[in-house]
């Protein structure tokens, strides 16, 4: 986390010898001084996957250039390609129903400086938390979804948040399905935090599915949503210990703590430009 | 683990007033010496589960006359109870396939004396593993299991763990499904070892699936066999951090030390008399 | 988490026989519905301890004779003991220096009601964090400590927590070591967090150090304060994997997770009376 | 884990532009396919790691050649660099006292084929698990280690591993403190597995540190051995959660199960040539 700004390119394409070489020798040729490289071959599917981040200052090229002068090598290897800026502060919307915790997690992590972006907006179906946006100067927005309503609330949620320049989403407990159509519209910009280490215990009330089952362990995923329910890609997970001694409302309160731990290191991973997706899996390089 | 000898007072039943009095005063009377003392209360459920543990040495009752004494208690509140002793040996079949690393894990800890039982009895669907039996002296029988010969099989399975008055059936990585009424027999009697982190990924290869879904955590389940495939009351979970770097390869050697510990951890907790099974869960007094 | 009201009875005395058979006896002839059952012993030292939580409500005693009524076993085993109720609720002070995470943390569980307490008070021996008391409606006090100022102003705060009937003070990295005489004052009612495993890396800069020292795991304990620095008896610990990719921010960015998670933790388990202290050890009933 | 025979080049020098042009582009001009490649750069020191690994059939340079024909760019950025093949078969000896856990461990890994390597020779101060190396077939020498006799011991070993052609020796709970001589023959060769989370309890009896001082994680430490005790490059830690309820033989038996599997975990990751030690740390490239 130095101040000093940086580039970086997250980048993946069909495994090929030259990959490194060219990629390595269009950051030497410009006077790169590289300050974290990272990349990933998936000898199975035949793909190559890299990170490269470096300083802007006595770089040989203006950062409005970078992309221009790169596309060729991308262009080469058939690249699927994403260069960005570590001075970048993109908008984060939070979804909330609820439960508070996830939210006044990432709003004092915000507060802090801890995450490289801002939180303009809450968004949630309920009015139940609206006091909490109040403490923290957030707008707060709620929109009753029923099944008659979804559709049209979903729709004035995308306005909403085009007004607002929103670049991502972040489910904080959000308990309400979104359409295929509001997925598909942020494509690998809505991060979701699930209650259980997946894919044990998609859906519903999973602490109660898992003192059902008497599991030794419980977890929490991020995800970035997809079509598919507690299906997307996962970005991180973790679990704790319980025993026979934890009923349900001490599962809820362990959990608590991994839910919020978890969504945060994913938000942060992402925001980081750490992450890269391919197939329905991710490559996270920390 | 003292050398002592003691008596192990295993019981569940309805919960009710004066059950911990009753036990207590019961050992109080006879000067027991407790060694261990642990009990749960599900509220949900209404039950007491209770495990006492007492040195013999000084015991106003002699051995054989704890039971009969212990029994008026028993039936007043109608608890399932169970009474041991610390040196029983128990006798335990290891039941295997292909792969070795449970079977040696195993294997050595009894020689080294982590195990208060004897393995007299290497059983296995393969003749691939009889050259490590034959390095640690134990007998190790093959029987031809295929859809025709599997009742036969379980048939003359049953016989010899009858003849070698086995109690106890450790399922090593054994690749074959027991017959619901091969398990009956045994009651909470067989462990298993399922390489993953149950619910998630039961049945066939759970670390192909593992990979394919992304998990960034995969984990090892120890549980009691029931009829249902994968689906007995769990003992021991454990989990490892993996990463986009582990192709199934790797998570299949990761996972190799998480299964043998795992499995190891709960025939360790069953042979200490640690478990009371109720329900679908285990209540395990670590 | 129940809402009605319970006792809680912690105590600790030399092993005996008849403890637990006085204790079951006194809560059984007075009807008590035993909600939680927990005891130790540890059998080097020779000592008892015991934890039993019953229901108010069908109690044949009322709440203010109990503990009459239970002296006389008490004095009997010459225990060490205490008796609370679930209704009670203690006045916290959180002491903070410059870094917000765990102030903020605790903060955010207090209003969200995880924690059967009240923080009316933060002190601090800095200006920076008093706008984080403002936005949650608590009171901050910075008192300057220098060497020459120490004494003063300790004299300050001791007074303050007294005007203000602080019962327990939650060290959230406050970066000031307290006078033995202050410790003293509030016996083990200061819980602290230190940002390391300990006992590795005591004292200053911890991350320094651990990241020198090239450790693969870092860690946060929590233990109550005494006289020695960072050796008070530890209440809860949890560690998080590192690599070489962490430079010393990476390692505070991680570990502030683990401080704040495990510093609840330690904070929830003493309120909710879960932890009896003996000898520098805790043991912790959960 | 391909059964292809692959080169592995570990480097490390100071950090200069160029450095990854210059190693992909040596690969890229001799059709290097490369199997996996990781770097790292430690911002605050200034250097640079690499590792790289890449298939010899279809490689330009035949196996004999590759050393000669890297050297100039190794002397350009002056760097310290080590070339392996994936088919050679180290020799290892492995240390042992009176504990035998990690030892038939590492014996059944090997047996297994889990290691690439060999265990020809065993050796200890003690005879009592002189018939665990008869199991398996290896030759088990035994040295009486006193004051007067150490020096004259070391001796002797040193010889018997020269004669053996013994290249890594894995201290498997070996009781006895090597002089720095024999330290210094051996460079970063000789693994050594402490039983607790270093730096926390080095030296004697740490499971007794860990139960007096009270602890609620108890961990394994793999580490390179130099001349100060307990204190070489760590490359593997793992730890367990204890509680009140352990007692010395607990944290014991709950220690082992961590001892062996971190010590197999840094065996395997130094065969692997996955590991470059600079300064007094390690980079695991796994």
């Amino acid at each position: 986390m130095s101040d000093a700004v940086t580039a970086v390119l997250l980048l993946s394409c069909a495994d090929q010898k030259g990959l490194v070489a060219a990629v390595s020798d269009f950051l030497y040729q410009n006077q790169g001084n590289i300050i974290h490289a990272d990349q990933h071959t998936d000898q199975e599917e035949g793909v190559f996957l890299q990170r490269v981040e470096w300083e802007l200052e006595g770089f040989a090229l203006p950062r409005g250039e970078i992309e221009a002068a790169f596309r060729p090598i991308a262009e080469r290897f058939e690249m699927t390609w994403r260069l960005s800026f570590s001075d970048a502060v993109p908008r984060i919307a939070v979804f909330v129903s609820k439960l508070p915790h996830c939210l006044y997690d990432l709003l004092a992590r915000w507060r802090m400086g801890e995450f490289q972006a801002d939180i303009p907006l809450i968004v949630s179906n309920h009015d139940d938390l609206a006091s909490i946006a109040e403490d923290f100067g957030v707008e707060y927005r709620a929109f009753a979804v029923t099944n008659e309503t979804k559709q049209e609330s979903e729709r004035q949620i995308a306005e909403l948040l085009d007004e607002q320049g929103i670049d991502i989403v972040v489910l904080a407990r959000y308990m309400q399905i979104l359409s295929s159509d509001f997925v598909a519209r942020y494509g690998h910009q809505i991060i979701n935090i699930h209650h259980s280490f997946l894919p044990a215990f998609a859906g519903a009330r999973p602490y109660h599915q898992a003192h059902e089952r008497g599991v030794k362990i419980i977890g929490a995923t991020a995800h970035y949503v997809t079509a598919q329910l507690d299906g997307g890609p996962i970005i991180a997970q973790d679990v704790a210990q319980t025993s026979h001694r934890d009923a349900v409302p001490d599962l809820v309160r362990k959990g608590r703590d991994l839910e919020k731990v978890v969504l945060a290191r994913a938000v942060d991973l992402h925001l980081r430009q750490r992450i890269v997706v391919y197939g329905n899996k991710t490559v996270v390089f920390d």
